[in-house]
C-alpha cells in the first residue's frame, strides 16, 4: 500500500513538473516572489522605485484635479477597484469624449512587464506613457502647465515632493508623470498561476491545469507568453479578417503590428481587443484562434482556456489610505469646457 | 513661583473651559469618541449598521457600474480621497451634463448628521437620498432594474448581499441604496476641535481659539451649529441679496429653506454656496455675513474665523482594501448614451 501510494504520488508531481517545465519551455514565466528578483523586472534606474515616490504617485494617480474638468483622474480610466481598465468597449473622456479610434483603455496592472506601451507601442515605458492621456484632448485634456500649477498651488503636494526628491525639487510636469509611473510599475498582482509555475503542483485545479494544456496545445501561448502572458507587438489578424475590423480606425503601429494584451486579470477587463467590440472572454478565445492561428477553436477548448484564464486573476496590491492634498485658493479652477 | 504657576495654569484653565463651555452654550458638539455613543447619532433602526453593510456599501458607493455608462460612481462627485465632494461649481454627470438647477455636490462626510438631505432637503435620510443621483439623468442616469440587474449579474455581490443580509435576501434596488447609505452613516471625520470640545485646551492652536470666538461673535454660529455646525433648514439671503443669485435657477425649498451645509471639512469643499459660485472660504465666510446676518465681516474677522475653520478638517475613516466584484457574461452592458 505504501509503495502504491508512493508510485502515485511521484507520478502527479512528474506529470504536474511535465506540465510546468513545458509552460516554462514555451516562455511563460512567474512573477518572482522576492522583493529583489521583482524589482529587477520593475524598477527603471533612470527613474528608481522609492517608497516616497510610490506614495506620492498613488496620490497623483488618484487626483482628478490634474485634468482640465477636475472630475478625471488616472484612475477613471485605470479604475484599480476593477481590473485596472474600465470595462468600456472605448475609453471615455473629457466632455463625455469616446476614443476617436475607439481604442479601449488597456490595464495599468501589470502594464510594467510590457515591452512599450499604448495599443500601437508607441511608448517605451511606464514614465513616457503617462505623459499621454493626462494631455489627450479626448482624455484628461490638460496642458503641462495646468498640471504643475496644480501640484505646485497645493502645499501637500510641494512637502510630499519634496520628501521624495529633496528640498531642491522642481516641480515640473515631467516629475510629475515620473512619479505616477513609478506607483505604476508597482500594480503588478500575483496569483495562484505563478505559484503553480514555481513549482506548487497544487496551486492549480485540475481543470485550470487542462486549460492550460489547452492554452499551449491550441496555440495561444505563441503570442501570449513571458511574465505577461502578453506585452510584444505583434501582427494582427494574421489568417482571417477580424469581424469587428470597421469598428473604429485603429491598424497598429506604421507595421500594423498591434500590442498583445497581457491576459493577467484578463476575466476582469472585459471588453476585448483593441476596440472593446467582444464581449466576453470565450468569443475573445474563439475569434483569436481564428484570425491569428487559423484554427477553428471548440466550444469545449475555449471553455478549457478561459478556465485557465480566470487563474491569472492576481492580488491586487494594498494601496493603503488614499486621501488628497487640500487644494489651495490658487489652485486652477475645474474647466468643463 | 509655585504658586505663581499654579495661578496661571488655573487661570488659563478657566479661560479655555469659559470659551468651551461657551461653544457648549451655542449648541456646538463633538462627535463623541465612544462608539457607543457615535451609534446613538448614526445608527437606523430600520437599516441598522454592521460590519458585512459596511464593507458591501463601500463596494457599491465605489462601484461605476451602477451607473447606465458603467463610468461614474458615488464617489466620482462625493470624492472621499478629497473632502468628500467633487470640488467642482456644479455637479457634472451622464453625458458631461452639468446639474440643470446648477447645484453643487455637498458633502457626503458627516451627512448623517444632517436632518435632512439635498439641498432642499427633500429626503429625510442618506437611505433615502442614495435613491435619487443613481436614477438622476444628469447624474448616474440608471433605472431601478439597471442597479439591479447589474448587482445580481455578479455572484461577488451575491455572495456578499447573503453575508450581510441572509440567504434568503433579496437583491432589490431598495436593498442596494440601504446598504450604500449604512457605509455612508460610517462616514464621520472627528478632528481636533472635538477634542476641544471635550475639554482638551491644547487641541486647538490659540489662532484656532481665536476664530472660534470670532466664529461665536459675528454670528455664524446661530445657523452652523450642532455636532455638524449646519445640517438644518435656514431661510436664505434674509439680510441682502446674495451676490450670485442668478446662477442657476434653485431658490430652496417650497418655503425658501435651505440646508445649512455642514462646516466640517469645509477647507475642503470649495467652492461654496449651493450654486458653487463662491471660491474662497474667506470671500463665503463674508458674503454669509453680509447675506443672512446683515455683519460686514471685517478681513481680520474673515482671516480669523478662516483659521478656525481649518482646524474642522477631521479624520478620514480607513476604508480598507476596495475591490469590486467581478462582472460576469449577464451584467448589463454600459451605455454611454
Amino acid at each position: 500500500m505504501k509503495t502504491l501510494l508512493f508510485t502515485i504520488a511521484l507520478t502527479s508531481t512528474l506529470v504536474a513538473s511535465s506540465l510546468q517545465q513545458e509552460a516554462r519551455n514555451f516562455g511563460l514565466t512567474s512573477i518572482p516572489e522576492s522583493k529583489t528578483e521583482l524589482y529587477k523586472l520593475i524598477d527603471n534606474s533612470k527613474n528608481p522605485i522609492t517608497d516616497a515616490k510610490v506614495s506620492l504617485g498613488k496620490m497623483l494617480f488618484f487626483d482628478p484635479r490634474l485634468s482640465r474638468s477636475g472630475f478625471i483622474s488616472c484612475n477613471s480610466c485605470h479604475n484599480l477597484a476593477m481590473g485596472g481598465g474600465d470595462n468600456l468597449p472605448a475609453a471615455v473622456g473629457h466632455k463625455w469624449t469616446v476614443n476617436p479610434h475607439h481604442l479601449s483603455s488597456p490595464t495599468v496592472y501589470n502594464a510594467v512587464f510590457s515591452s512599450s506601451q499604448f495599443w500601437d507601442g508607441r511608448d517605451p515605458d511606464l514614465e513616457k506613457q503617462a505623459q499621454g492621456p493626462i494631455q489627450a484632448g479626448p482624455e484628461m485634456a490638460a496642458t503641462k502647465s495646468h498640471v504643475e500649477a496644480v501640484v505646485n498651488s497645493m502645499p501637500g503636494y510641494k512637502k510630499a515632493f519634496k520628501h521624495a526628491y529633496g528640498q531642491d525639487v522642481k516641480i515640473d510636469f515631467e516629475k510629475v508623470t515620473d512619479t505616477i509611473a513609478t506607483f505604476e510599475r508597482t500594480l503588478v498582482t500575483p496569483s495562484r498561476y505563478d505559484k503553480f509555475l514555481r513549482g506548487c503542483d497544487k496551486a492549480l485545479s485540475s481543470d485550470e491545469k487542462e486549460g492550460l494544456k489547452t492554452f499551449i496545445k491550441v496555440g495561444c501561448v505563441s503570442c501570449h507568453n513571458g511574465i505577461a502572458l502578453g506585452g510584444e507587438m505583434q501582427g494582427f489578424a494574421l489568417t482571417a479578417k477580424y469581424k469587428y475590423e470597421n469598428i473604429g480606425d485603429f491598424r497598429g503601429n506604421k507595421n500594423g503590428l498591434v500590442k498583445v494584451p497581457t491576459l493577467r486579470n484578463i476575466a476582469q477587463t472585459a471588453p476585448y481587443f483593441h476596440n472593446g467590440a467582444v464581449k466576453t472572454l470565450q468569443e475573445a478565445i474563439v475569434e483569436m484562434g481564428r484570425i491569428q492561428l487559423g484554427v477553428a477553436v471548440s466550444s469545449d477548448e475555449a471553455e478549457s482556456i478561459e478556465i485557465f484564464l480566470k487563474s491569472l486573476t492576481g492580488k491586487k496590491p494594498y494601496l493603503g489610505k488614499v486621501i488628497l492634498p487640500d487644494a489651495s485658493d490658487t489652485t486652477p479652477k475645474p474647466n468643463l469646457n
